[in-house]
């Protein structure tokens, strides 16, 4: 790293949001960091060979589990990020889960309920993109998410977001609780980067397919999903389940950021190969022994 | 019903716990009726057959969903209190989740998750015969139970079951603010009346498979179990979730005071079929013109 992990992410750590403001955070800042990309590269790269041994203690122990959640809007970065920042680590221990548009069972269920069946097991990595979060920012954005949602009318009441904040939060606490690191990651691009960003998916053939005209549309209420990230990192952070508020106009920097933030945080679990009683050892040596005696022919 | 509905049940709904002393409802309790068997049945058969017409009026809606929660000792009834009052229901908007011992894949995963996977969908009635009340009754008297769960050592504290005990508040409140209902039910047999139950399961060849060894070390641990189901009906009772504590001793009790308690719920939904739009309806009678015009050999 070039700096240590802890002094690069403290600023974009936020685990007490109640004063928190967006505009606090400049999408391009770099921490004073002027390095080559190709540093850039080798730093997160050492970082992922950290998380990946990280995360092979963490499958061997078997206790606690890890969940990363992804929120952004479009182009700030979020499946780039995954790839280069997961991209190291054993799949048997990891697993991504995208959300889009509810489908029509999950819209028959309560708002966590996609989510919460697809929390990691104990030893495992989860990585949420997008997630849960996304009922307190497009819900509340778009009323006509909301609509569809098909809760009771008499439940849909001014207060209704205000609840979802408390229920996550509530949620989140739970978990951590139960043995789940909770790292939560909002990607913060500019609306000038995203512009340059959408052109080069409009202009490059081979970038085409990530681009839908619904972005467009998306793009036009800027201002309203600032506020509505704005809100959800004030209502949602805390020290068990942190907003990480990740500088994303330079794509180098959002990635090492990450990686560090990971690492950092499962450094805090003291994880270690579960170690033999005696009489585990004692067994282990027997088994040796057995095996040695074996004649060769066996 | 031999008498109102709300006033049948009312000496057994907690929805302030606080205070509650389980020894204040006595298991051999009627609520002072003294009616013949088939009479009770009469009754019980009316209440199934309201439940069943309210439940088309919630599938057909398909805005709330009812969750009902059975927890009880052995012998205590759950079984067949599910199967006489939810008979008459159509299966096709009522679903039974029993909860025994938790697989390894539950283990590894929070201790609601396997139960909140199987919430029901809106416009259906979920059974849990058992449920993660478990986690604060037999992980409460059985501390081997408790260590089982694979929880990061670090996070086994002295607080467990208070943390539970709010967590769990916390999640039902969440579920009843995005339209579940919920009753949970705890059968208050007496531990002479478990003992008759027992003996007939013994000496009753065709009962003899519901016996378990088990259930006599469970037995031995009775007061513990009162202590834990006193706590946790003090910690969980709330208006929007409230325990009933059915006296138990007589089955046809039992059973009229639960079919009458979710009649009463239910009633507080408001259910109704679904009115519809004047262009919904002036599309309904196009079909409909469409359907009479065509030649009798379409």
């Amino acid at each position: 790293m070039p700096m240590k992990a802890a002094e690069l992410i403290a600023p974009y750590r936020i685990t007490k949001g109640r004063k928190f403001k967006l505009s606090s955070i400049a999408p391009d800042d770099t921490h004073g960091l002027d390095i080559e990309k190709e540093d850039a590269k080798l730093h997160i790269a050492a970082g992922v060979t950290k998380l990946s041994e990280m995360q092979e203690m963490l499958y061997a122990q078997d206790r606690w589990s890890v969940l990363l959640i992804f929120q952004a809007m479009d182009a700030a970065g979020k499946d780039g990020a995954i790839k280069h920042v997961m991209s190291g680590v054993n799949p048997q221990g990891c697993e991504v889960h995208s959300f889009k548009q509810p489908s029509t069972l999950e819209l028959d269920h309560d708002f966590l309920w996609r989510c919460a069946c697809r929390l990691p097991e104990r030893g495992r990595i989860g990585i949420f993109n997008r997630s849960y979060y996304e009922e307190v920012l497009v819900a509340r954005v778009h009323k006509e998410v909301l609509a569809r949602q098909k809760l009771p009318p008499s439940l849909v009441t001014s207060n209704i977001f205000e609840e979802r904040y408390e229920d996550i939060a509530n949620h989140e606490n739970y978990l951590a609780r139960n043995g789940t690191l909770i790292l939560k990651f909002f990607l913060h691009v500019s609306k000038k980067e995203q512009k340059q960003r959408f052109l080069e998916r409009l202009d490059e053939a081979e970038k085409n397919w990530k681009f839908s005209g619904a972005d467009l549309a998306e793009r036009a209420h800027w201002k309203e999903y600032m506020q509505a990230y704005e809100d959800m990192i004030r209502a949602t952070s805390a020290p068990h389940a942190p907003w990480f508020v990740v500088p994303s106009d330079n794509k180098w920097f959002a990635r090492l950021v990450i990686v560090a933030a990971i690492v950092e945080a499962m450094k805090g679990l003291e994880l270690s190969f579960p170690t033999l009683s005696k009489t585990e050892r004692a067994s282990l040596l027997q088994a040796r022994k057995v095996l040695a005696a074996e004649n060769s022919g066996g």
